[in-house]
């Protein structure tokens, strides 16, 4: 390796001790010139972020505020009742948890001694990734999710709840309190435990907008408490919100260090500096790699299980935050940095090959855990295995780290590596801080909406025609009971000729089913298939 | 949406009734005319495969045969020897495992009720995504891995084991037999035995190569059983031998049923029709979508809890065996396709918003499954909830599949979709074998071997280097006991100056660590702190 490079190294390697990050983006191969290039555009997106801390609208096409500085920092906050809200419910939470794990607040049966949160996106991958990274043997209550609208994922997770869910507390999460896999997980959960014999209201907790849908049913029913979403905050950035603070309280998770995490990190990243915030750091490598339009997918390679979750809570943040059709101006640019990456060394046997070798369409984000575990390692060589030393398997996580972004380097392939002391709380809430501010900056740099994601709505929609299509043809089938059709009769015979292969797709699927009773009569082909009721 | 998209539906849209499988390539714009022009790669690639299957050298930098198939299909082997070999080894892996189950083979304590597989790369996500699509609340014997050298990961698993380590078997699966981390993970879950007053060998079963370094020291101590890995079966493809067979047999899987349907599926993919041909058919989608060259990314999205694993597995196999620098000529080529995802509906509340406005950097594939889950489901929408017809959370989740399908589709984002009745062995069996087969055409559509991985190699060697450079380190550091010293002047006292980065890295994560002993003396900057023992 020449000296140079470790020049450049010692140049650019940057350590925050308040926050116990090190940033090394000596891998990145831009030049002075290409950070001065940046700077006018830093300085306005430095301008625009401090103008959304103070409560601007820096969510224009939902007219909304962006709040999730807030929420480690509610001095911040625009008003001194929203401070007040911000306050009152990390208190609400904290006692809230120490009521559930003392048993003041119990079950019809005993102490609440599992969580089981229902949840989707924003409301689901930030609890996971902080139960995941935080959580262990000696957890106050065991964590578990539902977080999707599959009915045999659904089942599996009751399973594990088996005979216990008089003692599982279930948080329903939905900003909106209309998202239809929650709703739906929240139905099929209730449902199990009007089964059992339970009240489930007796066993829920709402974490949604004041007014919402949920917040209604939660009130009328009398459940055990209800803890606000706000609208200007949005779920890829709620973590620190009752989000995620709930589920991490009940699992016993220190959430006050990991809102100081988040808070210390907020403050270094208000650095005007470029070259010294280690959020803009990363906004800079990523508009390095990918030009500013994405060129260059993000590979997130942790080294360490416990994180394994992080990259994919980033391929939310990331991926959802920038992955816009227009700019600012409303001009199409099709922005957006597509996020992949489980975790290292495990990775490096699954697909370090092609970053090696093949496709150069990405750059690499490793994340480096210096402390192994919480006592000492056994060596695993020594002078008997003719070892030239003793090595611990930490030390092999390590080099493994150390060896995979020399070889990558080598072929020209970029990365960036984050060091961080070890995964605690007030890590979690460090990194999550981090790449929030990282997308938020780079969302400027390239002139976009960090906030908002309108492209989901055209999928729900698509959804929702095709359930009013099945609606229409399981009546239709009802009221020809008896009668066989096949998918183009039948797309036709509800007036939708143009939807028959919708139809076609529907009637498949609930013949597969019990549910509605649908019988199939194979045809010769698969389009001559006949349907009845 | 028009009648001609779904007159190309039906022209495109194929059924394979045998192996339970339907492909719909009809949102991927090829033409008749690209077909065409595919035609004679294919006829090459159809005669390679079967020369391949033959027991040509298939690999040829390696010089090996790429014997998968056989594996499925015993009387394909090019000799009775190992037609033999691969039936008996199937013949004892169940009888193995029915010994274990009835108590027959036990541990010292009692029956085995848990297996702990210790593997990496091919050699855990086969056994992972078997585990995770079929296991279930009703496994004879619960599923546990250490995939990783993470000392903090495997002291996660072995509290899930606690006090049960006397009713667990380990598997140590290693085709070389001298891969560092499962070796690291197999002395550290070795010494847990021994700390628990257990005799490891009672409770450990090897899978790897003949003569392998593991199978010597699986022969020496007598461990409860050996089963083969040969050098014909490549790791990314090994699901189908005792890797993927022993853990599934134990955890109570039918492994006759997931080797018949990987059989079966081998069958219908030898059709030398690329029009007709499932296999065929995925590597023309992936060849259009990214013109050969890997240009577009792979997102994958089952539609089902259960098949989360698989997107990362093919993430493996693909990426791996197609991710090459050269082609069969040596030229510099950089192939590959990146592969992501997880699963729907939850990615639709993820990244969606990037597929369907972002960088159209990618195609997708859809994985349906028909059936929702065992039993019949709830109505989540009833004329009560205002709903124009009964509906099931299943229902939503084949709504949400169609919806974003045509979402991507209205925005110019092509998609292929797969659809399979259910998630059970002979399904996992053949989506396995589809894709090995895809993954191997289109190696051949483009040139490339897809059975090495040259390129790991760099890393492996790089990281050997950095342990050399930690035990010069560490050495150094002891016979100048007491002295403390910057890295810098470190690098030079082992004769290293130009590694000085590594040996910085190397002393920043042994300090953080009590194993070595190093003190660590902050200084001005990072680089004048001073380590000594």
């Amino acid at each position: 390796m020449s000296r140079a490079l470790w020049d450049r190294y010692k140049q650019l390697f940057q350590v925050y001790e308040p926050i116990g990050l090190a940033i090394d983006p000596s891998r990145m191969a831009y030049t002075e010139a290409f950070v001065a290039e940046l700077a006018p555009k830093f300085e306005r997106a430095f301008a625009k972020m401090a103008a959304l801390e103070r409560g601007e609208i820096a969510n224009p096409d939902e007219k909304r505020m962006v709040g999730h500085y807030w929420l480690r920092t509610p001095a911040l906050a625009p008003t001194p009742i929203l401070k007040k809200e911000i306050e009152d419910t990390v208190t609400r939470i904290q006692r809230f948890a120490s009521s559930v794990h003392s048993g003041e607040i119990s079950a019809e049966r005993g102490t609440f001694m599992h969580v089981l949160v229902v949840g989707i996106g924003g409301s689901a991958l930030g609890p996971q990734l902080v139960s995941a990274a935080l959580g262990g043997a000696n957890d106050r209550m065991r964590a578990h999710f539902v977080d999707n609208t599959d009915p045999d994922g659904i089942d599996r997770t009751l399973r594990q709840l088996e005979g216990r869910l008089d003692e599982t507390l279930t948080i329903v999460i939905s900003k909106s309190g209309g998202t239809k896999e929650t709703r739906n997980g929240m139905l099929e959960i209730a449902g199990a435990y009007n089964s059992a014999e339970l009240d489930f209201a007796r066993h829920a907790v709402a974490v949604t907008g004041l007014g919402s849908e949920l917040d209604k049913l939660a009130e009328r029913d009398g459940w055990l408490a209800r803890f606000p979403m706000w609208d200007w905050v949005g779920g890829r950035t709620s973590e620190t919100s009752a989000v995620g603070l709930l589920p991490a309280a009940l699992q016993g998770i220190d959430v006050a260090a990991l809102l100081e995490g988040a808070r210390a990190c907020d403050e270094i990243t208000r650095d005007t500096n470029p070259s010294r915030n280690p959020a803009a750091l990363l906004a800079t490598a990523w508009y390095w790699a990918g030009k500013g339009r994405g060129e260059k997918d993000m590979v997130v390679l942790p080294y360490k299980d416990r994180l394994e979750l992080f990259s994919r809570y980033l391929q939310q943040l990331v991926m959802e935050s920038l992955g816009k059709e227009r700019d600012l101006d409303g001009k199409v640019v099709h922005q957006g940095i597509a996020v992949y990456g489980n975790k290292g060394s495990t990775d490096q046997h699954a697909y370090v090959q092609q970053l090696r070798d093949g496709v150069p369409n990405f750059f690499a984000t490793f994340i480096e855990v210096l402390r192994d575990r919480e006592a000492g390692s056994m060596f695993v060589e020594t002078a008997a295995t003719g070892a030239p030393g003793p090595a611990t398997a930490g030390d092999y996580l390590s080099g493994f780290l150390q060896g995979t972004r020399r070889a990558l380097y080598e072929n020209g392939r970029e990365s960036i590596t984050l060091t961080i002391e070890r995964v605690d709380p007030p890590a979690i809430g460090m990194l999550i801080a981090l790449y929030e501010r990282a997308v938020g900056l780079y969302a400027e740099l390239v002139g976009i909406n960090a906030y908002h994601q309108p492209g989901v709505e055209a999928g729900k929609k698509a959804a929702t025609r095709v359930l009013e299509i099945q609606a229409k043809l399981i009546a239709y089938l009802e009221s020809n009971r008896g009668k066989a059709f096949t998918a183009e009769q039948l797309a036709d015979g509800i007036g939708c000729a143009d939807e028959v292969e919708t139809a076609f797709k529907i009637l498949e699927h609930a013949a597969a089913n019990p549910d509605h009773g649908l019988r199939r009569k194979p045809g010769r082909d698969p389009f001559s298939a006949t349907y009845q009721r």
